[in-house]
């Protein structure tokens, strides 16, 4: 699993950087997280194809996490977009969508399956490739975070030691769930000769726009990766508080109580040029911090 | 009165093309006509000051002429402006940029006068350094294009002479209305001494998204400048047709019929990533034609 970031910016963009979104990519195709303006530019810039986006979950309904979408959605239906879009967000979202397209006489090339986000923790998508299940943050309006699982796809197949030990193509599935096979000439294959372990799966947190909360640990906990958001520096920690956000350290403290391996900081407030800084200060309370560059592909 | 295009392309950003937007300059700061998905970052890339802008005019509800609108009306917020924006639209427009604030849990820092476009010929704006009348242009949904007149601002003082003839400057108000200046000593200053001819009031015209269509030419007659939209090659002319868009040829076309000194041509489709063509075509029917380039100002 890889998160492509596309903004990494608070509300107002600032030093050529956007506001919110990032991509993950599962092995059936792309999740959008969060939709800020320009982010169909910035797939088309990071060269990530439309085609596999089928997923998005947008966490709140402040500007900066989902004026993209209205043009993302319209522009996939001028593509000629057929299969499904799922997806989730804030009941009202679809009511200010519905209207957009209204607005314009428009109906959408494909079906958009919305669901509204609840108000608790729910499992939102679960099919044989990942799940995304939503948790609850503590933001000025209501705003969750989004869990994302890869799940293992079984053992992985050593293609020119099947072709060795001849096995049909048609017994490959069942070499990837772990089984032996016996050949005609009673040769019996061991699984192990012609497959090696599969890729783990792996867990993926972003935490969204939020007030330094222990609550969301339980969700979180264990995670490969966390994006947790940090709009300000320590010595801005009042107007954090105030604006519902959090600092560097308060996202290096929740990497450390949630137990996970790799925390990416984003969100930064058009106050600051130098993003420096905020790895600095979190790095005095956990090991391995990422600033969450525009562009860059982080491996889960 | 320049005109800065921030945005030249059609619905599907391409080739490094923003949706529509355009900046025009007069003498008491500036305004805006439509504005697509990007438009903040654009006003900040081509260095126009967000302060300096009053007066937002959107034709229609199509997303690629307003999904920047509601970032740039927050992000103004964001920056504590204080002075009114006088906006101008399709009456449903203010529905949906309410519902938005009111998802957000937002009130903006300044006033935002709304002013629903009624459906024929109508001045919108008037005061002492312009004027704005918009007029209905023909497309899928409702849609006007808006016609810009700057105001001669009487004559131009001659600082040097102004000083040599000794003229305190409370008089220099009248000195541009064209009156003469008797001295205390009985001297009489003519006015040409002192002042030189004002600059011309400019016209400048923008057409829109449209179908050819030759109902447009009395509200656009004379104009130094206009902007008129071509979505397409001649070649492409049934498209044109069938979506309620024009071709450079017949852009050009009402540029002939409406006597104008100069045609900008933009709102190019995303199949095209060579303009040259457009321009070709044009001046086949009409000498001066410039593509409105993205971050080119012209003089109108």
């Amino acid at each position: 699993m890889k998160v492509t970031i596309l903004g990494n910016n608070s509300a107002l963009p600032a030093f050529g950087r956007h506001p919110t979104a990032q991509v993950v990519a599962v092995a059936s195709g792309l999740l959008l997280i969060d939709c800020g303006e320009g982010t169909q530019v910035q797939l088309q810039r990071y060269g990530l194809k439309w085609r596999s986006l089928n997923h998005i979950y947008i966490s709140h309904l402040h500007g900066d996490h989902y004026f993209g979408l209205p043009g993302l959605i319209n522009s996939m239906s001028l593509l000629g977009r057929t299969s499904p879009l799922y997806l989730y967000g804030p009941a009202f979202l679809i009511t200010i969508l519905q209207s957009i397209l209204d607005a314009a006489d428009s109906e959408l090339s494909y079906p958009l399956h919305f669901h509204a986000l609840q108000e608790g923790e729910e499992l939102l998508t679960d099919n044989e490739y990942f799940s995304v299940r939503s948790f609850p943050v503590i933001h000025r309006i209501a705003c969750h975070g989004f869990v994302v699982k890869s799940k293992t796809r079984g053992r992985k197949l050593l293609p020119d030691k099947c072709v060795e030990y001849e096995i049909p193509a048609a017994y490959y599935e069942k070499l990837k769930q772990g089984s032996d096979y016996e050949r005609k000439d009673g040769v019996l294959v061991k699984n192990e000769w012609v497959t090696t372990e599969g890729p783990a799966p792996k867990t993926y947190a972003y935490c969204a726009d939020t007030l330094f909360t222990e609550t969301i640990v339980p969700a979180i906990y264990g995670a490969d990766t966390i994006y947790h958001e940090c709009t300000y520096l320590e010595k801005d920690g009042d107007k954090a508080a105030a604006r519902y956000h959090s600092t560097a350290i308060q996202a290096a403290k929740i990497a450390v109580l949630a137990n996970v391996k790799q925390l990416l900081l984003g969100h930064f407030s058009s106050k600051y040029r130098d993003l420096e800084p905020f790895k600095e200060e979190a790095t005095t309370i956990f090991p391995n911090v990422q600033i969450a560059e525009e562009g860059k592909a982080f491996d889960v």
